[in-house]
């Protein structure tokens, strides 16, 4: 809360273009920007014919809670797993939209928080790419609906469906952090079912980076192009967990990916390697490479193999592909 | 409610992926996309090198009621509304990305019966323009944040900046009759503070019609480019009503528009100037073009002179620009 309620504004007591213009003044201008905020929609410069696009939503409850997060980490965040499906298909990311529904009490600050963010975010992850659009609106839950776009930059975007038999499986980032970080959260900050603040200083080295991982995540966004470039036969985002997602990509490509156990251990955090698998919201690339190709930043993880029963092996025997589901996994009261 | 709720399960008892295929199996391919859904991002052809992006949410309480909305006007809507921003910028739409957030107790005939609104809008309104991707996640409020990419087809974005002296003023479609609906809605199917369902039976040609033109809009998405290509030097797209819009393009273009009371008043819908004027969501296109140009479709409505004092005047006079503000304007318990 503000000191200073008169110098920070519910949402609901001032004009949606004063919250805009709030906004606008602390984004940067996008590198591929043509036509920029303010006007009915953005242009966006989409030299090499074609533009990559996607859209993920953080929703109150199921994806976060205000206890946890503040509006920096919410800004950040939606603006990170948005950067990851558009690297995932080779492209680099060039502009966001941000569709934003927040509650009338929301603080003014908080919503200039959120766009420090995503400001902060992409200058991190994606120098170049900036907020260039969106829209806000009132609802009595808090929803970040992300779209980012993207340029292949001539090449043809890396699908999941392109993995083919004596490929190299390799993965950028890593496996189990963010999961971890949900279990401190749920494990150490909650009253009950309510979740209260975190007290970072009763944290240790490794819950501070599992934290960190959940609330502000950096997924290798620039090695999407270096995959891409190195000729990535199959690529995708482990946002479900791993065990999920390389089912994903075994079933589009017709395929089994066989995994190497002692290679997957050395990515998984804190040498967990149940969570790692199963843990969702790394936002890793799992990508497939010719044999012998290895760009920078990935490290191989086993080889695909002609399709057997099961569309993921560990040392040769299944894995259960469970995953995140939001219809399934967190339904707790929100706060 | 469906009378098989066996065959009509509610979303929060099936997986994400199932609600996905039965989205997926009613939307039609986008003539534009390279890479369609079911990818960590979907692949849209951007010939003429630039993108146009634009997002927009609707939100049940602020922005429509499920008593008076049906999923399939939902799904009509939040394309049209989107299209228009497309249009606007003197663009052709290309392709729709849906966030869907819904309650867990929806059911999966609401959830693809917006699919089906999507799809038939787009087929209306912009052949060729489809949802090439989307995401799906639960919320305690029902939130369909649309977002509408577009191809300007080699020419340059008609903004809201540059109407000159000595410019036509003109429109495309027509002011107040989604108002109208509005107050049909309001006044006729509420108990209270509590919107009932609408029983179309009661109600007049007129009042059908303005009914159609709140809950299924038909925005002239087709004369954007057909602006453009006409030499448009400003346009945008009129979502808050014409007063407050035109004030938006007066301050942004630096004139005053001086419309004609007469030529108003033709637009009108049902002779209600007021209405017309303060009435929002028709999102008609607002357009300047050079002296003696005026691309058929359009009606010319007053001309662009040097500034003065107010932005808009109607026969010489200032008129207030109050239009929508969501903040302000609708704020009633949900239903």
């Amino acid at each position: 809360m503000a000191s200073h309620p008169g110098d920070d504004p519910l949402i609901g007591d001032i004009s949606e273009g004063r919250v805009l213009r709030a906004i606008l003044s602390r984004t940067e201008p996008a590198a591929q920007a043509i036509v920029g905020p303010g006007d009915d929609a953005a242009v966006i410069a989409a030299a090499s014919g074609s533009v990559v696009a996607t859209t993920d939503t953080l929703v109150h409850g199921p994806d976060f809670r205000l206890a946890w997060s503040s509006g920096y980490d919410l800004g950040w965040k939606s603006a990170a797993v948005n950067l990851a499906d558009i690297a995932a298909m080779g492209a680099a990311p060039t502009a966001l939209l941000v569709a934003l529904a927040v509650p009338r009490d929301t603080r003014l600050s908080f919503v200039t928080a959120m766009a420090d963010g995503l400001r902060d975010a992409c200058a991190a992850l994606s120098p170049g790419c900036a907020v260039v659009g969106g829209d806000l609106t009132v609802s009595d839950v808090l929803t970040i609906a992300v779209t980012a776009l993207g340029d292949l930059g001539g090449r043809r975007a890396v699908t999941r469906s392109g993995a083919r038999q004596g490929d190299v499986i390799a993965l950028a980032g890593e496996l189990g952090a963010a999961a971890a970080g949900l279990s401190v959260l749920f494990g150490r900050f909650r009253d009950g079912d309510r979740p209260v603040p975190v007290d970072r200083s009763a944290l240790d080295a490794r819950q501070l980076q599992a934290l960190q991982a959940q609330l502000r995540p950096t997924p290798p966004i620039g090695l999407g192009p270096v995959a891409a470039a190195a000729g990535a036969t199959a690529m995708m985002d482990v946002s479900d967990g791993l065990g999920l997602d390389a089912a994903r990509m075994a079933d589009a490509s017709g395929v089994t990916l066989a995994l190497d156990g002692s290679a997957l251990d050395a990515l998984v955090f804190a040498g967990d390697r149940a969570r790692g698998v199963a843990g969702g919201e790394d936002h890793g690339l799992l990508a497939t490479f010719p044999a012998g190709v290895l760009p920078p930043g990935f490290r191989a993880l086993g080889v695909v193999t002609e399709r057997g029963v099961a569309g993921v092996l560990v040392d040769g025997d299944p894995i259960a592909d469970a995953g995140w589901d939001p219809y399934r996994d967190w339904d707790a009261t929100a706060g």
